[in-house]
């Protein structure tokens, strides 16, 4: 809707509620993105579309802002698709209408996560203002409209464009709602990896009156299932929780009572910490169910079929961008931020292949639920959080 | 067909051939009754038509045949349905031509059992010839059009007909075709139970990236499965197998990769020796199942669904009636019979309920498949073997 877009401001309000009001629901961009160009170009940012299609996946629209040539290149990482607004009958107010109500920024996306970019756009706006846009250094965002969706043509494709074509960035903060009750309680400095794995066990199909003429694939299975279950994968790193694996579904559809089947299909997926690659890990995993389906004896056999890794664990130790972050969030919101590694994934598993990567923004308890929202103080915090860490990381 | 049927013939190839001409797969009576009916009538038999119909279940006809009125009551027990002829295009011959060809007698129920109704007719025919109507005993045939469907509407409710009237047999032959390889090697004294469990496992649904908030009804599963098929339920008994159980399916039906299910169904069916009755095997599997359930630790429930018992086990220990029928095949075929207890379930296990029953017939090889057959010769060895057990049952 582009014709209805509202003038570009820099308020951290006013700008989380225009982007709300655009109904981006992956993949549509519904002006989501136009909006930020017209908003940041003014800034002196140089903005570049980064559109990418393929087949048999969605055409994804995606914004890259630059500001500076030279020097340190900080870039902070976003979104700007948002999950579908479910029930809507059970919202109290429009998903879209972006309302203020008890010193709340209601709607889908408020917190996860157009509040955010909000706030580091507001955040690089002040910035270049007290330094000049020639300040020694760079600062970059990278948006993309396909993290809530495949995540196939969006954070990867940029990364790997401006691989291509030498662009290098030194620091990145993606400003996914990593704040759990209360702003500024956690941080993410890693995510595990996550892991996809098909299993087909075949057996011999028979008369359950003849057990011996038959090869049970459910009793290979139930074998499987405990050596992969039972047994811890590991105890969990310094910064990460144990590995864990949980089975999604066993499927055999047999309607016969008297015949025991010749195949069932399994699926499981595991979120598996940095002890691992998802190379190292499917290796261990397999050693499990091979000694479990030899130890049942018989001749049924195991098949791995669309073994899909949607993302390695990644990690940023504390150092130098966590003490950073870290203490901007402390002087300027009173509070210390637990370094975590929980949760699901996000983009920075693709950032951090190429530079240290971490995670700040907004209370997340409201996101992908019914009445999301966010304070309107804690925006405008987050906003001198980032303004904070920009001041810090290019000095005075 | 009643108009086509031939005339009545109580030798055992032509009445052989003359069921199979009927089409009787069940639950159609096809003309086969009435030919009974057509041929035990003049013989002497008093012949009743069983029809039941129950809501929700096929129609089926069934026919009891009885002569005598006093004395010691011989029973012959059987079914004139027969299983459906399959794959058409398979068959040598027509599955219901009743062709003689290279000594045998080709067609749908050769085998299982139309042969041994024949057998049976002849043998009869022939014994009260020789000894006249009041020999000072009773015979009987129990003859159901309902044994390869689902058992409901024959033997099991013509049995508790004769009961209700104070009708009681005081011994019986179920004429199922009990031979492995060659005539005579096999006699059924015994056969094991049925039951089929529905478990549906409940736990709590979750996102699998937060392990500790869900608790998986496929791991609470795999445990079950474990506790029940790893440790054998008994090591079998003096004429038995041990108890088999064999889980038949698994289903969930989850698409989605991240979501642990919160239920998951599965079935499994047991076949149990006489160690056990239905209901203390399922107390003992349900006592298994709760131990493993609980070990596994958690709020997950199992609950147990359509526990059905199809038939408890049966078994006629070694005796007058098993030495009178092995002595019969010893003496008239030469070969000694096993005493078995294996395969699949009969109409034996409601006969035991009231009176000594085995099986004994022909060779059942091809029963339910293409070209079934039985030998010319088989058939006049099987007649000669019921004629010498009615002789000497009912003595000289």
């Amino acid at each position: 809707m582009p014709d209805t877009v509202v003038p570009s401001v820099t308020d951290v309000v006013e700008l989380t509620r225009a982007l709300v009001r655009c109904e981006s629901v992956t993949p549509r961009e519904a002006g989501a993105l136009q909006l930020l160009e017209r908003t940041l170009t003014p800034l002196g940012f140089r903005c570049e579309r980064m559109d990418f299609t393929q087949t048999g996946t969605d055409d994804v629209a995606n914004l890259y802002a630059r500001i500076g040539t030279g020097g340190k290149h900080f870039c902070f990482a976003g979104h700007s698709d948002v999950v579908p607004v479910g029930d809507l009958s059970s919202w109290t107010i429009g998903p879209f209408s972006a309302e203020l109500s008890a010193g709340y920024v209601f709607g889908r996306g408020a917190a996860d996560m157009k509040g955010a970019i909000a706030a580091f756009t507001e955040a690089a706006a002040r910035f270049t203002a007290r330094r000049g846009r020639d300040f020694g250094g760079s600062i970059s965002l990278l948006i993309t409209g396909d993290e809530e969706g495949p995540a196939v043509n969006g954070t990867v494709k940029m990364l790997k464009r401006l691989a291509e074509r030498g662009e290098t960035i030194d620091a990145c903060i993606v400003g996914e709602p990593t704040s759990s009750k209360r702003f500024g309680d956690m941080m993410k400095i890693g995510r595990r990896g996550s892991m996809t794995v098909d299993l087909v066990v075949r057996g011999i199909q028979g008369h359950v009156g003849y057990p011996e003429r038959l090869d049970n694939p459910i009793h290979r299975l139930s074998a499987i299932v405990e050596a992969l279950v039972r047994e811890p994968i590991d105890k969990g790193s310094t910064h990460f929780q144990p590995t864990s694996l949980q089975f999604t579904t066993i499927d055999v559809g047999n309607k016969a009572t008297n015949i025991a089947p010749g195949t069932v299909t399994a699926r499981f997926n595991t979120r598996f910490n940095d002890l691992w690659t998802s190379k190292t890990l499917l290796a261990h995993l397999k050693e499990r169910i091979e000694q479990a389906s030899a130890a049942v004896g018989g001749n049924g056999v195991v098949e791995y079929r669309n073994v899909e890794v949607s993302g390695e664990s990644f990690y940023t130790p504390p150092g130098a961008l966590v003490d950073l972050v870290a203490g901007a969030v402390r002087d300027v919101a009173g509070i210390d931020p637990e370094l975590s590694t929980t949760g699901g994934t996000s983009d920075a598993r693709f950032i951090s292949a190429y530079c240290p990567v971490l995670e700040f923004g907004l209370v997340g308890e409201t996101m992908h639920k019914v009445d999301e929202k966010s304070a309107i103080s804690d925006l405008k915090t987050l906003s001198r959080v980032y303004e904070t860490v920009l001041d810090r990381y290019f000095g005075s």
